[in-house]
């Protein structure tokens, strides 16, 4: 059998056909699921449903075996009890179906009989050259082409698409676990890789750098296969686009933890800390970072230093968040003496940074111009690489007026802009952030985490720079 | 005039009638504002509109001075242009008003005209014993008396009421910032201080002190006027519930910062730190921490100690948050052999800490008798403090089951818990929330906050015990 290209993973992310291996019982049949959701998603390639028990599911043919259908088959996805795992992935391979996806539990993370089928699973993709996903995941999702392998019940219909590919080693941080579409977060793909029993990080890390849509690489990492592998993948991505990674086992304690995890040892904390920052990547420290540092790389251009401009609506929480900038390794930009006369022009108390819109929009007579005029100020200022603006959205009625804000700076966004919204309904500042996600603006309902993301930019943006030089 | 006792601040929270002086032109007008705010929270204390420009608002009579009232008035909302404040305060200690709110800008933190009529308030004070709140700020909201000054738009017209007063010197924090209602934040009281001119950061700490409805402290602090009645009154809270600080100026570019804010210098950080650690107050490192820490100590004991439990959907998630927890001064507990036991017989890899959910509840015939029973195992151990559970909320049908899982649980809720939820729709995460937030279980939709709210518990559970001991 033909060795396949083992660095292209594009047959688990976008395959123009997948058979589906699982109980096809209606309802809670997990094989179902995984049909119903493939189809709600708008799944556009053939669906081979596969079981021994049915004939038909939602509609559709469903065959006894793979061996059954006449087509080819580019992926599967299977759900079905560990002993009767490897048969199917062999059954795929010969079939010359490229991507497997095991969603099933119980391998080696269970140890026993579990740990043997595992073994056996690699040792099929190693003779055969078939690539597997998992087990031990949910997968893959990739709203582009709709498909995914989750069997749980998703509520909504599509996702939003943009550039950034999350993966990790849990799935509790998939598709089924973030309000993803209602906080608008810009998915290139959701990858879990599970026990790695084929594909393993820096299987992905290979494919994600050359992944032209993928922007920004967020990754969950408990621990590397295999260090050098890992180093020169991440160095790949590094390159082209930030990698930004979770890595749990700082602490004894949690070191310990991940061992049970997946079936897998930790690797030495102080090796990983110092690897992460060799490489270039960043370290995140928690996952609300995970999920929304990523944003300011999407669709913004990389800030060319580190001084930002805070615009507030408030003095106080403007002072407890340049230490978080601070922190973040930015600094505060001086404006320049032509700025800050353009700045006191439009309010006498304006010219430094931060900048308070408070006292401002508090007597204008048109506050939303005020507001671009002053965000339009400090944009323009040659001082400035990146600007945080904090913006209230109190109710409905001002959405209208900030999206035209926005749309009408469209022209100065040179620089990066991280923007913060506050306010008191969840579903206003999630409409706005939506709104504003939608015209390219990294939107955060946490200031702290608006400025953090500035950060990382200008620390990427530090990383990039220093490697084209060299 | 005889002195009122200065440190009752009670007026400024329950008054039984307030006078409004500011604009009360229909719509627009701030005076008008806080009136209709006032009647939309139901404030049941009488209301006397002062305007020298209407006889009516809102159906009420206006009065053109506070004079013209007869009955007694006891606190005064002020926003009127800066040069009329100060002789509308002094009509008002000459009515025997106790306590006004200066909402009103452009004092000390203008400069200029504005620090000579801030320096005429305080001397009123000085002279009349008139207690003063203010100016620039949004000043007081008391949920549980409707009572508050916010002249702002606010869309809902009920806050939960609870054990935390919120203070801070920023009025960016206050009723109209946040999702208050939507995420039952337990507030007992918000209060921003704004320019001090006589009320301050210890006049509020000596009141919270002795109110027995309030649960913890949250305090934003920009700089202490007075260092030693600070410390006194610190000290004063610290040992009756939890004082908890978000502290600007940290970084050097803060402290630049703060001193154009309130018109107040920034005092020496380390001396700040200092102070904070000698008095037992816990600082905060974000404005997320602000708000939601606190929710721990609404309606939860105290842990006895620092060994925390932690109950997760995923390993992968379970890995990471355990460095939160250690890096907030937890230790993971070691389950008792029993303990061990009676997990390993509800699922056999159950037995550890992290406990893993994920795989148990996939296969579980009953997975919500199992959570609670696994819940209840982890909650009854001797050797667990504090617990953080992670609960999976994809959609509302769950929404039932796991209220009452929590419903059953109610009697073993000796030790502290912190309730961390994941799903896909904000509503439906939301909703879950408030149904748990009403049964006294603080929960939170970011896992790291949850846990570094147990951190927070421990280490104040430690300060009270040292303390008691002394």
């Amino acid at each position: 059998m033909p060795q396949q290209d083992k660095s292209d993973l594009r047959a688990f992310f976008e395959p123009g056909s997948v058979a589906v291996f699982g109980s096809l019982r209606e309802g809670f049949g997990l094989g179902y699921g995984m049909v119903r959701s493939l189809r709600q998603f708008g799944y556009s390639g053939k669906i081979y449903p596969v079981s021994p028990f049915h004939s038909e599911v939602v509609g559709m043919k469903a065959y006894s075996s793979v061996e059954e259908v006449t087509e080819p088959v580019e992926a599967a996805i299977v759900i079905t009890p560990p002993p009767t795992v490897p048969r199917i992935v062999q059954q795929c391979a010969h079939k010359g179906v490229k991507a497997v996806i095991i969603v099933s539990e119980n391998f080696a993370e269970a140890g026993g009989d579990g740990a043997k089928y595992q073994r056996q699973l690699e040792d099929i993709a190693r003779r055969t050259g078939i690539r597997i996903i998992g087990p031990n995941t949910v997968g893959v999702f990739n709203p582009a082409t709709g498909f995914l392998t989750n069997p749980y019940i998703i509520v909504q219909d599509k996702i939003r698409q943009g550039g950034v590919a999350y993966c990790s080693q849990t799935g509790s941080v998939g598709l089924a676990a973030k309000p993803l579409e209602e906080r608008s977060y810009p998915v290139r793909l959701l990858c879990d890789i599970g026990n790695k029993c084929d594909v393993d990080e820096s299987d992905v890390l290979n494919y994600l750098a050359n992944d032209h849509k993928t922007k920004a690489v967020a990754m969950h990492l408990e621990n590397a296969r295999d260090g050098r592998r890992f180093i020169e993948a991440a160095r790949r991505v590094v390159a082209r686009k930030p990698l930004l990674i979770i890595k749990g086992g700082k602490s004894e304690a949690g070191a310990e933890a991940m061992v049970s995890h997946t079936g897998s040892l930790a690797g030495n904390e102080q090796v990983y800390d110092a690897v992460i920052k060799q490489v270039g990547a960043l370290r995140l420290s928690s996952w609300e970072e995970y999920w929304d540092v990523p944003r300011v790389f999407n669709s913004q251009p990389l800030p060319r230093g580190n001084r930002v401009a805070i615009i507030t609506g408030s003095g106080g929480l403007g002072v407890t968040v340049i230490d978080t900038a601070v922190g973040s390794g930015l600094v505060m930009a001086k404006f320049s003496a032509a700025t800050q006369k353009r700045l006191k022009k439009l309010f006498r108390r304006l010219g430094g940074n931060p900048v308070d819109l408070g006292p401002v929009l508090s007597v204008a007579e048109d506050p939303f111009t005020k507001q671009r005029q002053i965000i339009e100020a400090v944009l323009e200022d040659e001082n400035v690489d990146c600007v945080a603006a904090s913006i209230y959205v109190g109710f409905d009625a001002l959405i209208h007026y900030i999206a035209e804000t926005f749309d009408s700076l469209k022209k100065h966004m040179s620089k990066t802009i991280a923007i913060h919204l506050y306010g008191m309904k969840t579903q206003v500042l999630e409409e706005m952030l939506r709104q504003l996600e939608a015209r390219g603006l990294p939107t955060y309902l946490d200031f702290d985490l608006a400025v953090k993301s500035l950060g990382f930019a200008a620390r990427y943006s530090g990383i990039r720079m220093g490697l084209e030089q060299s």
